[in-house]
């Protein structure tokens, strides 16, 4: 059985093993879990990022940066190359884990969207009935997208959640408006298309495979910012290719609706539409949230489906203003 | 000296241990020897067909996952840095060993096509002589291209023409119509150059280096039809460079010929071509097979060659239907 | 602390223990000094000169083949993913070290560009001052772009200015004209533009990360041309990415002289600007030399600023003559 928090402790102790040139921190709590500021208090790095999308993915896919060409111009991008997709990015990558861990004082209250292979111990959400995955393991690797370095009660909680001593808990953290916060969405390209596949009834069971390309975005000032600018380089940048087993029929029903451009908030950036709805993220509609471009091929048939595009002028003025 | 099969043997070694991940299958025949399902009974991976090519190559590549632009489109496909380029697309990746075990039942007749180190071994095949290569090593790898795993009396065969004992031969085998076989065909790109080269009288002892690209072929629903569309993504998508150190005049004399464009029947797909030709394969024509693209710098003239290029709309009608 | 000359080292072990599939020679000196040669009598290879880049950069970038689309036109290239960019570019692969050491004859005075690791131990250059990085390390690994392989009296210098014993000295080589050449002069995109914003008075210190892009250069006949082909490729071929921290002031008060394209020698191909200034390597404009685009994001502003752009005629006229 594939442990994906076994794989991703394998890249955690090479993260903490060269933790200075990769700009990160680790710190051990009282209750000694592990703390790995990849870009709060310090920089963070390239490969930090990369590192850090990888344990994400439970040590199941392939990243590297990549030129990615849109008309005349080229950004900076990742490639992933994505292997048991399902478990990989609806059962490790996906942030599902709605982190919420109350202080005595308001203030103290703590906050993340977790992502990464502690989920699949925890394996509450729906979406883990769906994929039939669960993991055992007596580590717990949560990755948290937050500006604030996670405490005791925080590990405590993902401890309790998973069932593993709490010195056996590693706590990822970067913020969006980071090196490794931009690295680490733009590798969720693959995933994102997954996640939309299964919200428009898709059985993403029927997934081999999935291949994806995202630029970087530039980091912004702050982080609402940064949260519209890597949505939007998965939105206007992002591609996918996947290949599954399945009736075509499955594929056609739903294939239209897959890329980011069937949405009709479509051609806004990210920022612009969260402001637009009165910075109700709720909103926005949830089927925007997908690639640019989604391929489908299928071995059963042997035939390919593909929808959506990159349209270069709005990558131009979107991803690159 | 470098031994193809025991480098090969390395990525074997971490293919077997990290199975269920590659969603490959190993198994041990009843003689020792070891058959490594990537595509048959399982689904087998993109990593895992990353893996199949190194291994082909004797461990003498590096080979990614990258995205190819083809005017307005873009697909995935694979880059291969190859050094040793005779030892490692010709002493082994090439496709040279017809490998036939008879059974008592003609249903029982194991056939399929042969590549990757153990053929150094072997080395009865005349292009041994010409690149002067053969491998002395206690390990025979072979990879097969078939949709029928290998069973006792195959690697009985090996074993025997390879100088080895049973149970050190290792069997890879994928059909062409899976993603280790998509995959691992699309990084034949250089090889495909060198053995044109070959068959036009170059002296590929000359070659250095070798670097190409080529997409990935859709997955078919079927064998042939697979072979088809992984021969059209190098004919039509593939580009190679290679570094040599020769005569210019030995270059001009022949790289013309060097492109699939220089064949009668380029332009064609694959699969239409052997139906065309009444399923005869020998009836193409044999220059046919080669990458769309070929460029060769010569280092003892400082020089460049290049024939052939990316026709677009070839590649759109025919890898992109 | 970060010692480039420990993570190097890394690397250097590699390559020996892989001399002969990586096409180099590893030979000990008298006084126990190691010389490896990747290209002077040996031809080397793509993974040896990748990992010459790699050697060069302290360990800290993450180097990959790749493809460059110029317009209608693809050259192989490299990516450079750079960490620590002051330190792995300016304190190590920047070739600042002018290595000269007298023979009893005229001829037998060997001079080479060094670069690499070894520098920081050295560190007299005034750019260490700038960066406030020096190595700490008992061993000196140092890469000469040369096509005379350093004979002991060249170790002794290395390891008196380093403070190391003679035997822990490695010293890498290979001449401008060579595959190693072609790669490892590509994988300093990044460090020349690094360079180019400290020339111009930009504060390198606030640099977090690179990332950059080159073609590789046609090998050429003879070194001088060679120097000619590789510059040429990081200036009408080259883009770099940074990530800064700092005041937008600083970077608009001098993004516009950051990309080649800002000299009033662009556009002429470096071996022809060299005859035309009579072979007077001084006499070239300083400014020409960083890559042709160069883009900086602020992460303290989130604002992005670019100059330069890919001139694809020019990359057609200059780079694929």
């Amino acid at each position: 059985m594939i442990s994906v928090n076994q794989r991703a402790m394998t890249i955690v102790r090479r993260m903490m093993g060269d933790a200075t040139a990769l700009s990160i921190e680790v710190k051990s709590l009282q209750n000694g879990a592990t703390v790995i500021d990849t870009g709060i208090n310090v920089p963070g790095s390239l490969e930090a990022g990369r590192l850090f999308a990888a344990v994400c993915l439970g040590g199941l896919a392939r990243i590297n940066f990549c030129n990615l060409n849109f008309g005349e111009e080229t950004l900076p991008g990742v490639s992933v190359a994505v292997d048991h997709p399902t478990v990989s990015c609806m059962g490790s990558q996906y942030a599902g884990w709605a982190l919420k861990v109350k202080g005595e004082e308001k203030a103290d209250t703590y906050f993340a969207m977790g992502s990464g292979p502690a989920r699949a111990l925890y394996a509450k959400e729906a979406i883990f009935d769906a994929i039939g995955y669960r993991d055992q393991a007596d580590i717990a690797v949560l990755a948290l997208e937050s500006r604030k370095l996670p405490d005791e009660r925080v590990a405590e909680r993902v401890a309790e959640k998973c069932g593993v001593a709490s010195d056996q808990v590693y706590l990822l953290a970067a913020p969006t408006a980071s090196l490794a916060g931009s690295i680490q969405v733009a590798a969720r390209v693959v995933e994102t298309g997954l996640h939309k596949m299964h919200e428009v009834g898709f059985d993403i069971n029927t997934i081999l495979s999935g291949y994806g390309t995202c630029p970087l975005a530039a980091i912004a000032k702050k982080d609402m910012k940064a949260i519209g600018r890597t949505n939007d380089t998965v939105l206007y940048g992002g591609q996918a290719w996947y290949t599954v087993r399945t009736e075509d029929d499955a594929i056609t029903s739903v294939i239209d609706r897959l890329p980011s451009s069937a949405s009709s908030d479509y051609g806004v950036s990210f920022y612009d539409l969260f402001k637009r709805y009165d910075g109700d993220f709720y909103k926005i509609d949830p089927l925007l949230f997908s690639p640019a471009q989604v391929s489908i091929n299928n071995m059963a048939s042997g035939k390919t489906y593909r929808a959506g595009r990159i349209d270069d002028r709005l990558v131009a003025s979107i991803l690159m203003p």
